[in-house]
């Protein structure tokens, strides 16, 4: 088991990682890492300037959203964090970022088509997009009810199957076992979005991928059968620093 | 209060922002602070490229457009950001650029409408474009016609609420309490323009963001209610280099 | 001849390369060399990070898919060089990357058309893009049916002419004498994939290059009367690092 | 007068910055700048990629075409580098890459609109576009004949004041007083062709600038009447590294 302070310096290490792949700019966007065992998450300070951020300087909150040590408030989507840890049991990490491409999407109010096997690789089908919050939803407690939202559009499909999503209007949200893989989601996501846009406008008219091929490509990498990488030797998820 | 040394410094730092972020190419644009107390504020030299400028190369201006100090002749817009300076008192800062998306929607003479949350975070709506400089204006003093545009097409709207403006076949001019924090609005500013560009590529029916989100996330980080970053702790702007 | 030694430290380079170059993220895309006189070639290993990525971690592999040396698991495409290996005896490097605008084009499943000289100094008419897979192919040895798709869109055309493809739904694939050769291809295909995309958005009505333009430009660069580079001087390939 | 070893030395520079400034990759483009008394210019040579060039690799030649000094093949342009210097007796320096943006236009077969003052700050108009050359002029000397369809072109508009072209299905060619300034068009070029493509994908239906403003921007610039820069105090084209 990992310590609270190196969950800390590895949440650090993932927040600049978005910020050196060019995914966030000035103080948008956050990543956070869960240590279920204690129920203790650390999440970026909100309005902090990336160049500036130091490891102290992440906070960490409890699943009711008490900071728990740090002098900073911690994110202001930090509730929206808690309600997909709550909902989403097997996940430590979640990714929040306005990248440019996946919120175009989001702010297209569109989910993005599988048109690739880069896209097929990750997710099994379209990456989903909410609908519009209410009226209502937005006057109540809005960071709850964004990530009410999520889970709500994502219904009947497991969160360990769709990782990534975009909130319409807003901009996209990722999870994974731990930060590193919420990270590496949110890097993936956009590197398809960015595919998906350019491939709609050489081509309005493709269809999305085949099952077939949507089915072999998942799979290369997800389930029993897969084959992808060096699942046989080492841990999937350590290859990201 | 700091020194107008010390300004002078700021601004090149402000300056140097716009060249890193590849806000600008060349010797296109300009960032200036004012001095409210005497009057005097700080201004790029025109035509200098910015890898070559040195902070002593910035020139002081007064309000009435004398060079009070320096050797090199200040921006060829120093006049518009008199103008600017002289009719929203609570400014002491403009920044202006060629930056590439921002550019783009004044050069399509069209307002920026207001699609995400990314937007609604800093304008509570549309992003305005100036109308067409008449022949008269053109040939008369440009510069100051070019602040007068800007003026006028702001009208009613607080120039405290909206602190960007295109204007129509040129270019972007920003403004803020210090030119740190006008310099932050050239680079959301260029994000926004940037997002709006490709959602309306992805589709073009798209509506603009409703009033209640448009709302919520504005007074997330302005005004009373105000709940982003760490308004309690730090002093806003002071997070900008 | 260069020792297997020199052909992995080659390859590694390679790969790193495509890295640098911005032609891909994460772990996706592999440059592998072949040394035809052992039938042994070098291709980087599965789902490995290329900021990682060593010389020593390069993997041998036979024409067979016998992993000759090496301890991690070789690319998961191995199979498709393997297929291009064989049909194609004339070519030692292979390079596959999802590259931005190539992969958009691939998944638009549209062929590149020539539309300007940047294009006809490399290929001598449009880049082929593949049909889609069958079910049944798919479903066999999707690697190796994926190589023979390869093949069969080349058809009549020469490999040696046209070095670059485009798998439907998928991604390019390029080869060339060496792995320095397939890389320079896959760098000149994003650029021409590029241009041809921007291309057809300024003009969606504009014209293939006229057949005596695509002639000179390409045999300016290739065949017994060219004379583009230092043909006479140095040899061809040895300019790539 | 400067001799013709840091002529090579500028030359070899301002080759660099084409590749810094990413508007050249591997081999393409290429800067030249003459030495009018002697009728001496230096030119990248034939096929090296920029990251290995030295400024000894530099070659000079004559008005000719015969190689004065160097060991490597010069430039394959050299011809039409040599059409424009006859043509423009005032020039110096002539630029030609195959950037992304402006070689799009080119691929087009369309002039650069002015669209905006970004653009009217360089070129009192639209930036031209050549015809094809024909299926004679192809197979003739087809660098002599793409340097004449340059001149062809312009017609009665002045080099001057027009100092960047598009070659239709081909690329860009700009020139200069010295090939700093060629350098300069060339990457100004490149930022308004990029603008201009994105505002007529925001507003396919805008109109080209007001003759006024054009005017006004143009002659802010040029002219007996310029006001930009330092023109008083440093000599226009030395700030150029």
């Amino acid at each position: 088991m990992r310590s609270l302070k190196d969950l800390k310096e590895r949440v650090w290490k993932c927040n600049l990682a978005l910020y050196e792949q060019g995914l966030v700019k000035e103080t948008f966007g956050n990543v956070s890492g869960l240590d279920r065992e204690s129920g203790i998450f650390a999440i970026k300070p909100s309005g902090i300037q990336y160049k500036e951020l130091q490891p102290e300087d992440i906070v960490l909150v409890d699943l009711d959203n008490n900071v728990i040590e740090g002098i900073l408030n911690p994110s202001s989507d930090t509730k929206t964090h808690i309600v997909l840890y709550k909902a989403f049991p097997k996940i430590n990490g979640v990714a929040h970022t306005h990248s440019t491409f996946a919120t175009a999407w989001a702010q297209a109010k569109l989910p993005i088509p599988c048109l690739g096997t880069t896209h097929a690789d990750f997710i099994q089908g379209d990456i989903p997009c909410t609908n519009d919050l209410t009226k209502v939803q937005i006057n109540s407690d809005y960071e709850i009810e964004t990530g009410n939202k999520i889970i709500e559009r994502l219904n009947s499909v497991s969160y360990s199957d769709v990782k990534m999503i975009l909130v319409a209007g807003h901009a996209p949200f990722t999870w994974g076992l731990d930060p590193e893989e919420a990270l590496k989601n949110t890097i993936i996501l956009e590197e398809i979005a960015k595919l998906a846009y350019l491939t709609i406008k050489i081509n309005p008219l493709v269809n999305s991928l085949s099952d077939d091929l949507l089915n072999k490509h998942y799979l290369r990498k997800h389930g029993d059968k897969a084959y992808y990488g060096q699942r046989k030797k080492i841990k999937f998820g350590e290859d990201n620093v």
